[in-house]
């Protein structure tokens, strides 16, 4: 494997030429043989499983249990709820048959036609409906509530046109599904949860975000309030991270779920999805990493030190391993991982290049001049910045370096955001500055119209109506009615 | 909620219809909407996601990564495979379509058939071909052997009979797959991971088990080898809990993967794969449980110690709490899980037969009494046998408890199994001895026609040519020809 072939097209060239090089070349994900699926390559997965075990175990601190449900929707459940289905029909994976049987003239495998299904099957694009009907034999009364599941699944939109990790006809997610006995305590669940996402994102991936309620255009289909984390990509273009939805009486409506209430009467039950999804590697490629790779946040580095070392002779060799030791035991009681390349037929040159691309986020080289002084040469991912430090006391200095190291690589971010949030006053200021990418506030006089049509002149649309920041009632850019405030526009992938 | 809704069928009644209702009243699973497919519910998912962590440390502790592959299959794929597609294509999923629309009759949604694949999608029954598919692109020279990878999906197959966790039409599962540069590699890994599953069973299932060879006729459907480790349910029959598979180099030569070797030249690559899935849990529930409901070993217990104040005032349950609270922090000092139930709308005997149904490990109890004489009323689950222990050292006491009897779970499930397995002579004695149940060890001629016959004439099964114990020749007991040892026969599940 020559140097070359791992080279990416520079982010100046073809941002998205960039982000297809890194995902494939640094071993994340790649298409595969179906139309639209990906595999996602252990390197990738790994990082996804750190993200994995930071949310599930905010989900558990948070009261909510995994529980799993069919993969499976029969056609007239998907029905029930007129907006959902509208929603999703368009982009359904639909089993029609249970069987396969050899073909009569030889040819091969032909779908068995006397196995057709009397009502056809969705494979989950969301599980809204499938888990709904399931929570009306779990709910009787007052007593019975909340419930609070979360599932970790895969589930399958037919998109036309896929990107690895960001569209994909079938992802792995996480959807939490809860019911409630009040409105106003749905709306807290909903609202808890975008929190939990908005930490989540911000402390581990180190992407600062957004906070906000959706217009009704953006909603989720069946929802009637969508919460969104909202990222700012490095090409100006803004990334649904995350969304919470309260979701009335709908579900509960759609499946005849009521229960019995402390006076005793039948109410509806009051419901929240929410999700997050391997779209999520998507944010943290293109928030942080750069044109020789990966930049990877510490905490959620499969390998947060690598440690390469210079030598020629086997003896030499030996000698650094020895000293290594002890550095190593150390690191590792720390918790930190920590990976020693001593592979001979690969030279450091090579690995140096390997592990920018991988985004291992500090790199340890040492060789017998170092061995002699007591050094060693620290090199950092995120600045690609070289220091060298005492052997002694290296364990302690990294740990404390690879906190700087999260720290500094959110702060970058959200300087990137600050730097390209803008505040637009006209529709003409509006068309310049959109076409420069970024963040923009403006005033919008809150109709689906004013909406659609800036849609549709400038490919911009509303990501949220912040939760936070300026409260300042004020003029809709375009049409000059009343808003209550600057809303966030952004072109989105 | 009264008790007697709680209660089973005993097992001397009906074993089928005890373990049904078990695990709906327990809270482990339940039927859903879509045939076959169940609802894992909190409990369940819970013990399974302790399996999940158990197992998926071993995987990695020998040298395994995690990955993700599509959920759907082309059929041409499945088909390349000669004898995996035989052995899949009854019992698959089909996808034909990726759209619904709206009927033109305004009678609901509909299939949209101008939305039909051009080629159909399986639901993946097992992952072998799509996966052999992507290892091609990923293997050119012995520098890129082994790859061992683990992926933890569900999968479906359209099995007409079904049983909660036994049978179901999707599971969840892991499935690891590996690619090996010598045909010696891969036994040795097949051999590997079966005894990381009878390792994982023994020490955390608590579950003894049988390791060996599948029989020609009960091998997975395109491997050379069928290595398996097999149970002894409570009823007498068999319970096949895992299995690894030598493929040989079937997959490689299916989908033309070859590797440069070190001589340079060009070798198909060799193949293994090994699942275990959600059927533990019927293996874990059928091992040890009782009339009065679970029995979980405490490694897989989530929640490991309960704790039932006995009180009539508020007063007297404030005293207990003061008092249990430091012990309750050590508890959960030594990684134990603990539930204090102090919730006052439920007498202390529905909550003991609740626990008892939930199989908690150790049921602590605790009245005013207890606290003037410094003791505590320690019930345990697996013998149903209650002690009182002084308060003081209460915590180690209880860590000791749990270590004792996880082993007791254990060698009660082997003492079981022990007095269960019988060798046997005639043909005449075996077609009795296998109406009692239980592993039936005994001479067979080695050939598929004897097996096929033994099947239809006794319903039992080769559940294995075990990799253990007696190995000495005899004579075959139905046919009289040669027999090289012993084989394990039962009826199965």
């Amino acid at each position: 494997m020559a140097k070359e072939i791992k080279e990416l097209t520079p982010r100046s060239e073809s941002y998205s030429q960039w982000y297809q090089d890194l995902v494939t070349k640094a071993d994340l994900a790649e298409n595969s043989a179906v139309r639209g699926c990906m595999v996602i390559k252990p390197y990738g997965y790994a990082i996804w499983e750190k993200m994995q075990q930071e949310l599930d175990r905010r989900f558990k601190e948070t009261g909510h249990t995994n529980a799993y449900f069919p993969i499976f929707i029969p056609k007239s459940y998907l029905s029930r709820e007129a907006d959902h289905v509208e929603g999703f029909a368009k982009e359904c994976a639909v089993v029609t048959h249970y069987r396969l049987k050899n073909a009569e003239d030889g040819s091969g495998v032909v779908v068995d036609p006397e196995a057709r299904l009397e009502e056809e099957l969705i494979v989950r694009p969301t599980s809204e409906t499938i888990i709904w009907s399931t929570y009306k034999n779990w709910i009787q009364s007052y007593r019975d509530l909340p419930i609070l599941c979360n599932q970790w699944a895969n589930v399958v939109r037919w998109e036309m046109r896929t990107r690895l990790f960001l569209r994909t006809a079938e992802f792995l997610w996480q959807e939490g599904h809860t019911a409630h006995a009040t409105r106003e305590e749905a709306v807290q669940e909903a609202e808890k949860m975008l929190d939990v996402y908005a930490d989540f994102a911000e402390k581990v991936l180190a992407v600062p975000v957004v906070r906000g309620v959706k217009s009704e255009t953006e909603r989720f289909a069946g929802a009637i309030d969508t919460y969104t984390i909202e990222a700012l990509m490095q090409d100006g273009k803004a990334l649904q991270s995350g969304t919470s939805h309260f979701l009335g009486q709908n579900f509960a409506k759609a499946f005849d779920v009521q229960f019995l209430n402390k006076e005793g009467k039948r109410e509806y039950v009051w419901a929240t999805s929410w999700g997050v999804s391997t779209r999520l590697m998507g944010a943290l490629i293109m928030s942080h990493s750069d044109d020789n790779g990966l930049v990877l946040p510490p905490s959620l580095a499969p390998i947060q030190v690598v440690i390469v070392p210079i030598f020629k002779k086997e003896e030499d060799l030996q000698k650094i391993r020895t000293r290594l030791e002890p550095i190593i035991a150390e690191l590792k009681a720390k918790g930190i991982s920590v990976k020693l390349d001593d592979s001979d037929n690969k030279k450091p040159g090579w690995k140096f290049a390997e592990y920018e691309l991988k985004g291992v986020p500090v790199r340890l080289a040492i060789g017998g001049r170092d061995l002699e002084n007591g050094t060693i040469e620290v090199a950092r991912r995120d600045t690609l910045s070289k220091e060298t430090y005492a052997l002694e006391g290296i364990a302690s200095r990294i740990e404390d370096l690879l906190k700087e190291i999260q720290e500094n690589i959110y702060k970058k971010a959200l300087d990137f955001r600050l730097a390209n949030t803008r505040e637009v006053n006209s529709y003409e200021e509006f068309k310049e500055e959109i076409e420069k990418g970024g963040f923009i506030l403006a005033h919008w006089d809150g109709t689906a119209e004013t909406e659609a049509r800036i849609k549709e002149e400038t490919k911009a649309t509303i990501r949220c109506i912040p939760l936070e920041g300026d409260k300042t009632a004020g003029k809709c850019m375009l049409t000059g009615a009343d808003s209550k405030c600057r809303v966030l526009f952004a072109r989105a992938y």
